[in-house]
């Protein structure tokens, strides 16, 4: 390689009622519960804007996916045939950095209420965009 | 904060006539040329499956932008008013990742040609996901 290490700081952490991996959805639009994205009160001012209803990606640190993984039978079902997983959404990967498409309800000062968020409690958040 | 700081290692680098960050299009749907995302042969098996006509998500490290803003004019717009870089794909960020659908075109061992990406020549990249 002849690029660097890279090294990110989280701007804040999921709260969710949802704390197990096992009974997590798959993706967001599978039934996630409301959450908040709980984020650090010196990123505030990266907020400015945000109303209810905006649709956000939400970037994440799965902490506690595989990086030594390369290939997976795609949504854990092993009767689907392996592929590499930058074809698919599976956690596990070099860097397993999640990207969540999820609904603004409710903004309280730097906590934002969200919908449709599948990342388990506790997951660090490292970078939100605006939907396009 | 609760988390620790989190280190990614590229798993590759675009290559792209585009070279200078002034005359890259802000979007990759404005006009990219096309490029090739030059991956590091030990990532290999993890393109298994990747076929031409595939959407991706590429993620990859701005290493240009700035990390220290929070507020931008969008698109660089000094007459649009001052927002949240959280409610903006602006480069500027705390945790500068570019987020850049692309179409692959074609596969070489570790190398994609692709079209629609807007990176310039050398960004890091850092994950790939197939598009949902």
């Amino acid at each position: 390689m002849t690029v660097a290490q890279i090294v990110l700081t989280p701007i804040g952490h999921v709260e969710s009622p949802l704390t197990d991996l096992a009974s997590a959805p798959k993706q967001g639009f599978e039934g996630a519960p409301e959450a908040w994205l709980a984020l650090d009160p010196r990123v505030l001012d990266g907020l400015d804007g945000i109303v209810a209803g905006d649709e956000l990606v939400v970037l994440t640190w799965l902490d506690r996916a595989e990086r030594d993984v390369l290939r997976v039978h795609p949504r854990g079902d092993a009767s689907r045939p392996l592929s590499g997983v930058f074809r698919t959404r599976s956690p596990g990967r070099p860097n397993p950095i999640g990207l969540h498409r999820v609904r603004v309800l409710a903004i309280d000062g730097p906590r934002l209420r969200v919908r449709d968020l599948e990342a388990i409690d506790g997951t660090p958040i490292v970078d939100i965009k605006i939907a396009l």
